[in-house]
């Protein structure tokens, strides 16, 4: 490296006030993220160099929790990230659309981006970062996983000499509540819904967090920065919690599992040739560092050689935690524009270009939970047997336990196995005349 | 912020072959770095841009589970130090000196330092960071704290918008074992001590882990970057574990808790003018996140505003793990290297440069646990709560069991009490007649 450098540096710098900041949306991230930069005693001291510039709302008339000063506040959004004086925008109006076409605008007008939208960066992550690398800006994006969790930038900068293995999160604190409530309550999946609703931890439209499409979201963006590329929305599978009843959750328990939402990305091969990213209510034994993780809290477990396993505990949500994760963004920026660097930080840029290969999930090898109904008859267990041995199926436990209307209650747990294999078994077995149904199959970890 | 820059960059980049490495050490963490280093593929691209050029051992006749060229390998580390060519410095060594010596000679030349060394750092910080603010270099200390956790770079850079209320760590792997297996075995902490040593989990010293020295290295250094200020060492108070005995774990269980070495560092008012640091054994509710991290692994929890609690967790040690964490820093550093930066980066460097006030621990306010051994008297507790009293200790829960050779056994868990006052009450208990000892004085979190 040059030991010798001589820098010439012309800037206005003297002039100039601080860094300004847009801010689009002032819902709850926006609110929590204007307390924290208008209240900065005791916090680090790159803050006071920040200005509230502009901040865009959709409506001037609604009453706000801050104060700012006459001409911040506008509707004009489109403005904000055309004004030349503007050197960051905070994107925390959430959605698709305008949040992509005005990301996109401010990238083209040379302004560093921070976001908290993990719907518009898993699903536009590739042409965000591509005109972000054109335009030599930088689009901070630590909001959009885990709260306030600090996960983005560790697998950014600290893990990346890691050669990631697996990336397994609880990322979506309503579904982990109503998981947690549904398991030491013993209470059913509506009624648990029902009260997060009123209790507001759910979503009246709650389909977003329960069908799993916000960790699906989630995952997709943790796996392309711990695995180094791209990733498709649409290769990652995705299931939610709707199936999972309070039977399940106790046949789980008595075997010595609890069930979780989890969200995983993981190498299926020592060979790293097989990537599957994925969501979906998994059993996790319980000495796992994830079975303890309850309630709203999110966590996210990494492992990689030669680090072995950390874990990154902490809220999911809410106004204060994300707006920490928002202002950790703008700190960083505002830390590099006052190095006056010539060069953009390879750390902090996005270096992805090509797209993952994601493993179909009927190539997935895992263990599987699965409960039957069957009619009382004696050979039943050996029909399933049979059956699952024709798929190369092996069965680490049988449990038969329980009557229900005439219906004896068969739980098993197999070995690992591959998807495909063991829907085929399963398709099979759903004709045997012994079998009544099939109410519940459940991956294991 | 300026829009406006030119630079004029005149550097000697173009026949570089990238950034030189002087490594000072070659044991188990130095072995680890190197290891890591020679094997890039699947790791941050920018790791390969690292040249080894020189390793500085205490023996160049010592079989290494590492190759590296004819050259590389001295025995004379000032030269390495005081080399022109070498970029940044690597120094694993341990120890206090010649590592103090050679890192101030390393930044005296402008070298940039990686640190793995918390006793160097704990003592010598102030005149290291001193050195290197007027050198204009960096000295990163990732592996200094939690092995390979990342946690002093979120403490420097992403939490730093919160206003830190608290740091509570599991940092030393070495004393969380035995706890561990003195609570799940029921054994004592002396058989517990000997197996660890047997199998390599303690020194044959086990001094600096079992009487808490490390762990208090360790929390002055994240007290630091979290509460902004130099620590001196000499007031971090320190308690190790040789008195935990299997009759307190039990005990502790009974009233559900677990009993850990905690490092605290803690504003003990919501004015903050009071900050606690220190390392004792703690009863942790069970319920508390730090209670089911067991065996070697390492976590720390960080409480503020507006983030409220996250928590890190990992391998406290090992090669792999803390060569992850020091391969991290210098990947930083070359990060910032590559960027050409004319000023240097604000939340890479340190900024403190006023010492804290710590609080003596006279002045903790905190619960306590304590046993007594009593002689059978009926009136004992009530004497007990008297002299309590006296000196403003109230008590949330008593127990009174057990027998041993005539006597009683009782516990008593108290509510929050300045220490000052809970010991000058302690001092008269022990006066009276109908106590024959006091076995343990913990306290509880």
């Amino acid at each position: 490296m040059p030991r010798l450098q001589l820098f010439f540096i012309y800037s206005l710098d003297a002039k100039s006030v601080g860094v300004k900041l847009g801010i689009l949306g002032l819902g709850t991230v926006g609110t929590g993220t204007v307390q924290l930069l208008q209240d900065t005693a005791g916090r680090h001291p790159l803050l006071k160099e920040i200005e509230i510039y502009r901040v865009g709302v959709r409506s001037l008339s609604k009453p706000r929790q801050v104060e700012l000063s006459t001409g911040v506040v506008t509707t004009d959004l489109e403005a904000i990230v055309n004004d030349p004086e503007i050197d960051i925008i905070v994107e925390v109006m959430g959605g698709l659309e305008p949040a992509r076409t005005l990301i996109l605008t401010a990238i083209k007008n040379g302004k560093h981006v921070v976001t908290a939208n993990k719907a518009a960066i898993s699903r536009f992550g590739a042409e965000i970062f591509t005109a972000a690398n054109q335009a030599g800006v930088y689009v901070m994006l630590e909001a959009a996983v885990g709260g306030g969790i600090p996960v983005i930038q560790p697998l950014k900068q600290s893990l990346s000499v890691n050669r990631i293995h697996g990336i397994t999160g609880i990322v979506n604190g309503t579904t982990n509540y109503i998981l947690t409530r549904m398991q030491t309550e013993g209470s059913d999946f509506n009624d648990v819904l029902a009260d997060a609703q009123r209790l507001g931890y759910a979503e009246a439209d709650p389909t977003a967090d329960i069908d799993g499409l916000d960790a699906a979201d989630k995952i997709a963006i943790l796996a392309s920065l711990g695995f180094d590329g791209r990733i498709n929305l649409q290769d990652v599978y995705c299931e939610g919690i709707r199936q999972v009843s309070k039977t399940d959750i106790s046949y789980a328990a008595k075997l010595g599992f609890v069930i979780k939402l989890l969200a995983i990305a993981k190498h299926q091969t020592s060979d790293h040739s097989q990537l599957s990213v994925r969501v979906h209510p998994t059993l996790v034994p319980q000495t796992h560092p994830l079975a303890s993780i309850n309630g709203v809290y999110n966590a996210i477990l990494v492992e990689g050689e030669p680090i072995g396993q950390v874990m990154f505990f902490g809220p999911g949500a809410g106004a204060g935690a994300t707006a920490s994760a928002v202002c950790s963004d703008i700190l960083n920026l505002v830390a590099t524009l006052k190095t006056n660097t010539p060069k953009s930080n390879p750390l902090l840029a996005c270096r992805h270009e090509n797209y993952l290969q994601i493993t179909p999930i009927s190539e997935l090898v895992t263990r599987f939970y699965a409960r039957f109904l069957t009619k009382d008859q004696p050979s039943v267990i050996g029909k399933l047997g049979t059956c699952f041995g024709k798929y190369g199926v092996s069965l680490e436990s049988v449990v038969q336990t329980g009557f229900q209307a005439q219906l004896a209650e068969i739980v098993v747990v197999t070995h690992d196995v591959r998807e495909g294999d063991f829907r085929q078994a399963l398709a099979e077995i759903e004709t045997l005349e012994a079998i009544d149904s099939i109410p519940s199959i459940l991956r294991v970890i």
